[in-house]
């Protein structure tokens, strides 16, 4: 075979540096026996998977939270980490919830320095609009993420995912097992993306496991732990169904906007989202869809219960469902073809080859404050502390063609239409109405929209009205007092920075 | 916003450098409106798809054969290539058939003048053999192909992929719609290798398109053709059924092989591949299966009708599908949720994070010869020139636990058992047992597996008797007559080059 390749390289001297073939596995060693054949990527301990996976000071590490409140991942690694006296770490979470608290103490001590997530809540949220943190904290929301990972400013060094079930190749998914949690939406791209990935797994199944949500080929190592996440806890605080008179009103009024904004015909693609008048406004819609004959093409995003069931009625073609709120979309997800998991890649991000979000009729979002020109605040809250994430909410309020806000007028004594949000999430063009309890107000920019709303006998008045009977009520809110000091970076989906977080006044 | 950001750049000189935000479209346009945001992958014709990938002379194309003798593809796109004045490009498809012929006339005038393929058959491959090209043949296996991906030898710039349906998005599948040619396995890794990926299907269906196959993000441009393919043509030469005496013994015989060689167990896995006699052998193993009630817990592979009817039975517990050969498996990979769809990089690559071939206990494989050092040559005939296909041979032939070939002793008065193959592309160290119709051989590394087989008194010989009483009933065949020009580089599947095959003195 040498004499052949050197005769090949004199007569063709442009071809590739090629090496003779010496015996089967000279080059993969790993495949010549079957205990690293099969098992290679099975660690006994997470500290283990931690040292294989190359981890260094000063790195990248990634998780998902399709587990939400009752995620154990972020806390049981990083409190290994901190064991194991890393340091200077950047943590890039697609978004951090109540349960993960005990960061504040790990970045306290330097094991944390950086924080990428869409957002973050409780006692790490407080800490950090307190000035816990010397490097500003980057709100993305859910296409932006992936956007960032494209253009390589978050660079992903090890990715801890946490799965519902996995083989010993790595082949996981959420929807089975005990643990389910539904679409691995999120981790799918870190599974993409990472240099190392290493999965988090309560259950080793049977080679081969199906579904495949994260495949045998994007992943490294696997590490059985005692517990991954608390399925009770996955749905708190996500998917709430209501029985609060004034929520059951915003979500009946989002429906009456829906029905006579133009958009509601035989075949319309629909986001609902999470908040509690959201998923209410599901139950209104099925009433209209069954009493006018129409039935949606598709409904997006994380998805509900509620969606689900409108799903098993027929009533919703196809689910595209990029994170289960709660276990009846997870149990959606595992028995319907038509029920599809998706990354968010193929969700929300701008720059991705296609987004679902491009295709959505209409949306319905929450929004902690609005602002005359209709700008969003989910992220502070009215004491100017973090308290929400930024989520798809800019990512579908961009694309749908028509992006519903809801939300009380009034807030425990505080009005939720200001003059200008205390934090820009989602620009005032990506808005073109607002649902609340005393009135809807249509963007100027939709005059259409609003002439239908009002032939309808909708209740429409000017946002700017709706500020003054907020303010009528509750009378002109003190101003919130910040110092210059930079605490958060909102993001908008394409990298851009629409505004900053500033440290509360303590 | 700007002077925010200025004050950050002070707060913060190791931030990336931050942009402003504008307005929700100032970094992609094409989202603003909803003609380029919903229709902006949709080409009005072939030339205009071309046109738009950017692709320049010089530059790498590529193909998959999931329409194997059916596809028109490859032909349409290099008709339409030579009709724009194209030169000097690469075809790297993942194999040629012998519809492929009209490549030869695009060789000739430079359009095309290097190629990379699994095989190639027909008058391309005796023009081929006989000295067509300057540069010689890269002969890849399925696994060995995506390894040259992953290395950056073989750079795809445009990947044309025949599709039986996507939507506007690109939402791809093989499995549904009048042109079904179940797995799209090669094309999966081009979708996700390639720079420009252009999607060329007969039918453009709703949104959202499902399952999905090939996904919405991975793809650049569609463009809707009159034919993709011939549907009818698929299955041709592909899972042959057999009456053949002769082959039908052979088949048996395996069939005893795998019943005897201590891995025809309970839960075991097996790939059989698509020649005759594998195909019988199929049928065959359901007999044993039901009478010693032994399950598989997967077949892999090429899937044929028969793999698919075992599994509908039960007898296979899950199907996993990177080319599917017949409608039967296609119709399979339609309704079952345990066949799986995967690419090749899940299948066989050796330098994937994992390959599905290292978890398969059984494989048949054919050979056009095989020599006293088991080495198995599947790409020259007889005469020396080019008439099969590396395909996954030296893949599952490697990574299987036993891997047994299947031949018949002499073929058209010519021996199939040699002193030394024409052409090596499996090292005799990866084939464990080759069974023929005068005798069975196994390889003496497997000692073991031979006192089995002779405890349950099956005709055993040496290789070496065997290819005396080959050569007793045709006598010793003429050397064949090469000259010293080289025409194809057999490439090992971690890119080494096995072997090469010369130019046959015409």
């Amino acid at each position: 075979m040498t004499t052949a390749i050197a005769c090949l390289a004199a007569q063709e001297s442009a071809l590739p540096k090629l090496q003779p073939f010496t015996s089967a596995n000279a080059q993969t060693p790993f495949l010549a026996t079957k205990e690293t054949k099969w098992h290679r990527k099975i660690c006994g301990s997470l500290e283990e998977a931690i040292q294989r996976s190359g981890l260094q000071d000063g790195m990248t590490i990634s998780f998902h939270h399709a587990f939400r409140e009752g995620d154990k991942v972020v806390n049981t690694v990083i409190d290994t980490l901190a064991r194991l006296g890393f340091k200077n770490l950047t943590l890039a979470s697609s978004s951090l919830l109540n349960c993960h608290d005990p960061l504040v103490e790990h970045i306290k001590t330097g094991v944390i320095t950086q924080i990428y997530t869409s957002g973050m809540r409780g006692k790490l949220a407080e800490a950090v609009s307190n000035g816990l943190m010397r490097n500003p904290v980057q709100i993305h929301s859910h296409g932006g993420r992936v956007h960032l990972l494209q253009t390589g400013e978050l660079k992903i060094d090890v990715a801890f995912l946490g799965v519902a079930c996995c083989d010993e190749f790595g082949n996981a998914n959420g929807s089975h097992g005990k643990l389910s949690c539904g679409s691995l939406g999120y981790a799918k791209v870190d599974a993409d993306y990472a240099r190392q990935v290493l999965l988090l797994t309560e259950e080793l199944v049977d080679f081969p496991n199906r579904p495949v949500s994260i495949s045998q080929d994007r992943v490294d190592l696997i590490v059985k732990l005692d517990q991954v996440g608390d399925p009770s806890l996955i749905s708190v605080g996500a998917a709430r169904v209501t029985n609060n008179p004034r929520e059951l009103l915003i979500a009946r009024r989002a429906t009456d906007v829906i029905e006579h904004s133009g958009y509601f015909i035989d075949g319309f693609s629909l986001q609902t989202g999470s908040g509690a008048a959201s998923t209410a406004a599901t139950r209104f819609l099925e009433e209209r869809m069954n009493c006018k004959a129409i039935k949606a093409s598709f409904a997006l995003g994380g998805i509900t219960g509620g969606i689900a069931d409108l799903h098993k009625k027929g009533l919703i073609k196809a689910v595209v469902d990029v994170q289960s709120f709660d276990k009846d979309a997870a149990e959606s997800l595992r028995t319907s073809s038509a029920h599809l998991e998706i990354s968010a890649n193929e969700y929300a991000n701008p720059t991705s080859k296609a987004a679902y979000v491009d295709r959505v009729n209409v949306v319905i979002l929450s929004a902690l404050e609005i602002d005359v020109d209709f700008n969003v605040n989910v992220i502070t809250g009215s004491d100017g502390v973090m308290r929400g994430a930024s989520g798809g909410h800019c990512d579908v309020a961009a694309a749908a063609d028509l992006t519903i806000v809801v939300a009380p007028l009034v807030r425990s004594r505080i009005p939720t239409v200001v003059r200008r949000v205390t934090t820009r999430l989602t620009p005032g063009e990506s808005i073109d109405v607002l649902v609340t309890d005393h009135g809807i107000a249509v963007n100027p920019t939709r005059p259409e929209v609003e002439k239908r709303l009002r032939d309808a006998r909708l209740p429409i008045m000017t946002i700017d009205e709706l500020r003054e009977k907020a303010v009528a009520l509750t009378g002109e809110p003190e101003p919130l007092e910040f110092t210059e000091r930079i605490v958060g970076i909102v993001r908008y989906r394409d990298g851009s920075v629409i505004d900053v977080v500033r440290q509360v006044k303590g």
